[in-house]
C-alpha cells in the first residue's frame, strides 16, 4: 500500500507539473535519476509513475532519449497534395518513417479497381510506420503498380520518401484524387507498432494519388493513432 | 443449452441467408411470425436470434417498422457544401434528424473563436440526432451567434433544416471553411444516442460554415458511428 501511494503522489505532481505548463508538450522529463533523487525514491518507484502516465497518454518513451510529454494532437492536412514530410515540418513536428516491410506480389480486387491494373497483376507493396518528433503517429501502407515502377521499392528503401522515389521514376508531381476516412478500432498488431492500447480509436485514411494527367500511381492506407493526429480539409 | 442452440442456429441461417444476398443490405426482413413460423420455434426464440445479430451489428430493428439489413457505410462527403439532406439523398439513403434540445446559452471561449464573437455573447445551440432510413448514423451539436440569427431555434424546430433555418434569415447560400477529423471512441451518451457499444469508434468531425462574405454562421460538430459513416474527400 505504502509503495502504491508513493508512485501515485510522484505522478500526480509531475502531472501537476506538466498541467501548469512547467512541463510543455514535447518537452523532455528530468531524467529518472534526476527525478529518484527530487523524490527520494528508488528508480523502480519513478519509473512505475512514468509508466502510468505513459497509459494515461500524458507522456511517452523514446528509446534510448528519455520521456518527453506528448503533444497536442498534429494537424494533418488533405488537401490536392498530400505530403507526409511536408505536413509534420509545417505543424513544427520532425518527421520521420521507418519500413516495417517491402514486398511485390499480385493486386486483389480492391488495389486493382483503385490503380486501374487487372486483379492479379504485380503490385509492390511498402508498409511503414509514420513518426512524428520520434513517436509514432501512424501506420501505412502504400501500393504501386508495379509495371510502371519497376524499381520503387529500392528507391523507397533508399530515400525513404514516396515522393523522392516517385521522382526517380519520372513523376514531378502528383495530387490527392480522393481520400476516405473512417473510424476504427487498434487491432493487437497496430497497438503494438503505434504503443496505443487494443481497442484504442484509430483514424483510418484511404486514398488515391494521381500523376498530372489523371493516372492512379499510389493506392494507400494510413491509419492514424486517433488520439495524435486531426486531419484537417481547408476549403478556404 | 437446448434453447442457446436453436437461436444460434436460427441466426447462423439468418447471417448465411444475408451473406449469400437473399437479404441485400436495407432489406427488410421477414416478420417475427414468419420467422417463428419457417423456423417452428416461438417468437421468443427468434427475438433472441435477432437481438444477436443486432449485437454483432448486421441487423438492426427499427421502431414499429421492423428488422432491416445493415447497411454498408454510407458515404459522407466533405466538400465546400455540406448539406446532410443532399448528401444521404446522393447515398441512396433517406435523410431524417431527431431534434435533442435547443438551448441559448453564452459562448464558450473555442465557440466565440470560431464564430469570431465576444466570449460570453449570446449562441443558440442544436442538439440532434442524424438518421439515414430510420438508423442513427450520428450525433450532432450546431452552435449559431444569436445576435446575428435571433430565431433560428424556432425556424430549426418548424424546418428540420439548417439550410432552411439559415435561408429565413437571409443567408442564401453558405460554405464550409474548414473541417477537422479525429477518432474516439463513444461515450455512455452518444453510445446510448447512436445505438452502439460503449468504446465503439466515433469519428468526430468539426467544422465552421461561413457566409459568402466569409462571415463564420454555424460552428458545429459531429460524431459519426465509425463503422456507418465514411467521410469522404474529392479533389477531382
Amino acid at each position: 500500500m505504502a509503495r502504491t501511494a508513493i508512485w501515485t503522489s510522484i505522478s500526480t505532481t509531475l502531472t501537476t507539473d506538466i498541467a501548469e505548463g512547467r512541463y510543455g508538450p514535447g518537452d523532455k522529463l528530468p531524467t529518472e535519476a534526476t527525478l529518484s533523487a527530487r523524490f527520494g525514491v528508488n528508480r523502480h518507484t519513478v519509473r512505475r509513475a512514468l509508466a502510468a502516465m505513459a497509459d494515461d497518454g500524458l507522456v511517452h518513451a523514446r528509446r534510448g532519449a528519455g520521456v518527453f510529454v506528448a503533444q497536442t494532437p498534429t494537424d494533418y492536412p488533405i488537401g490536392r497534395r498530400v505530403r507526409f514530410h511536408q505536413n509534420l515540418t509545417a505543424a513544427g513536428r520532425a518527421p520521420a518513417k521507418e519500413i516495417l516491410s517491402l514486398e511485390t506480389r499480385t493486386a486483389d480486387e480492391r488495389e486493382a479497381e483503385a490503380l486501374d491494373i487487372a486483379i492479379g497483376a504485380s503490385v509492390h507493396v511498402y508498409d511503414g510506420l509514420s513518426l512524428a518528433d520520434g513517436q509514432a503517429i501512424a501506420l501505412f501502407r502504400s501500393v504501386f503498380p508495379a509495371e510502371r515502377f519497376p524499381n520503387i521499392l529500392r528507391d523507397v528503401d533508399e530515400t525513404k520518401s514516396v515522393t523522392a522515389a516517385l521522382l526517380r521514376h519520372g513523376v514531378t508531381d502528383y495530387t490527392r484524387a480522393s481520400t476516405r476516412m473512417t473510424a476504427k478500432l487498434a487491432n493487437p498488431t497496430q497497438a503494438l507498432h503505434l504503443r496505443i492500447t487494443e481497442g484504442a480509436p484509430i483514424l483510418r485514411s484511404v486514398g488515391i494519388n494521381v500523376d498530372l494527367d489523371g493516372a492512379p500511381i499510389e493506392f494507400g492506407h494510413t491509419w492514424f493513432a486517433g488520439d495524435r493526429v486531426t486531419l484537417t480539409v481547408n476549403n478556404s
